[in-house]
């Protein structure tokens, strides 16, 4: 049986050159030794031609093992990049015309700044959502206000695809955002900006399983 | 016969919205009835969702008036709004990973920066090449020094595929873009910043025709 999307998504990398002083494919095949299931791209410095390529670089870690692999925002990076998805938002492309240029089986996942939002974006097509900030982030200087588990799980409830959270998620913190409802948690500094990202990797995969796990009792 | 593509080239506007104080689409419009036989959207500020429904726009007003339409820089919203095609330069994706990714017929412009990567634009499935600056520009404060028409005529000597010459164009000397071997010019502010974009483009495809008469003698 194929794994299903919403343990793909379990502990998401958003993975930004401009987030970590190592190396970031390094700090990615590292994270996801530790447990990462699924890795975007978001880069809002590199020029086009830099960014396919590191894309490229980062699909093949992901292929070789096993994770999802994903480009923020841009359609054309993650198509050239052969990307198993992109992600979009609001001022991004429409998501029904990005879904018309896609293959079937091109993960589409949508950030939803609204509850309104959440629905629309599953019935315009995408796979997943993310949403959030779920509590404060110093990696998005541009996110709103934080929406707290509360926020997460009303925003999550009219849809029926899985979610994940975002936005100031540790380890600390994972298991409650897995127990408000969503299927996976989404980090950027809690892994590229820790000492060992495959250590911490492993902290965060530890989390959500065990709220998983809880859940399913 | 359907008309190659060196005529549909002839008169070639980019068509950025920070360039003029009007309407973009109406001056495109009045533009394309002036003589404008090619369009291409540029845009650095919009975010993509807006640039993508001005391309819808603009394609909607290029196709009515059956001028070509391409989008700068941008595969993703070229695709997503049905252009004719994309240009693309030095830092945007790879040429041939374009190519490989859109129909044939999808038109892929270049803008090389030497002369070996004229020819090396053409080897990995370029349509046509944008060259320059021919002249100096207030238009793109980033364009590199002027090569001047014989800085064209070089640069083009070893492609078979059309060239625009481009930078600092106006109706005065369109002409001698022309006469040194370019198949047809592109402007931006001679038309975007004049006081009537129909009367400047009829200005342009006066001068731009002349000489290319005059070729064929």
């Amino acid at each position: 049986m194929p794994p299903v999307l919403a343990d793909r998504l379990a502990l998401y990398l958003v993975a930004d050159p401009e987030q970590t002083e190592r190396d970031l494919v390094e700090d990615v095949a590292a994270a996801i030794d530790g447990g990462v299931t699924c890795v975007q791209l978001r880069t809002k410095r590199l020029v086009d031609g830099e960014a396919w390529a590191l894309a490229v670089r980062l699909r093949d870690v992901c292929r070789q093992r096993d994770a999802l692999f994903l480009v923020n925002d841009r359609l054309d990076l993650a198509l050239a990049s052969q990307a198993d998805g992109a992600h979009l938002g609001v001022t991004d492309l429409p998501l029904r015309v990005a879904r018309s240029l896609v293959s079937p089986g091109f993960l589409l996942g949508y950030s939803p700044e609204t509850d309104g939002e959440a629905r629309a974006a599953m019935e315009a097509g995408a796979d997943y959502l993310g949403v959030g900030p779920v509590y404060a982030t110093a990696s998005k200087p541009d996110a709103g206000a934080a929406i707290g588990t509360d926020g997460l799980t009303r925003r999550i409830a009219p849809v029926e695809i899985p979610a994940v959270g975002i936005g100031g998620i540790t380890a600390d913190n994972a298991g409650a955002v897995i127990r408000a409802g969503a299927a996976g948690v989404a980090v950027i500094g809690a892994i590229l900006r820790s000492r060992d990202p495959g250590i911490a990797a492993a902290c965060l995969a530890a989390s959500v399983h065990a709220a998983k796990g809880a859940r399913h009792v």
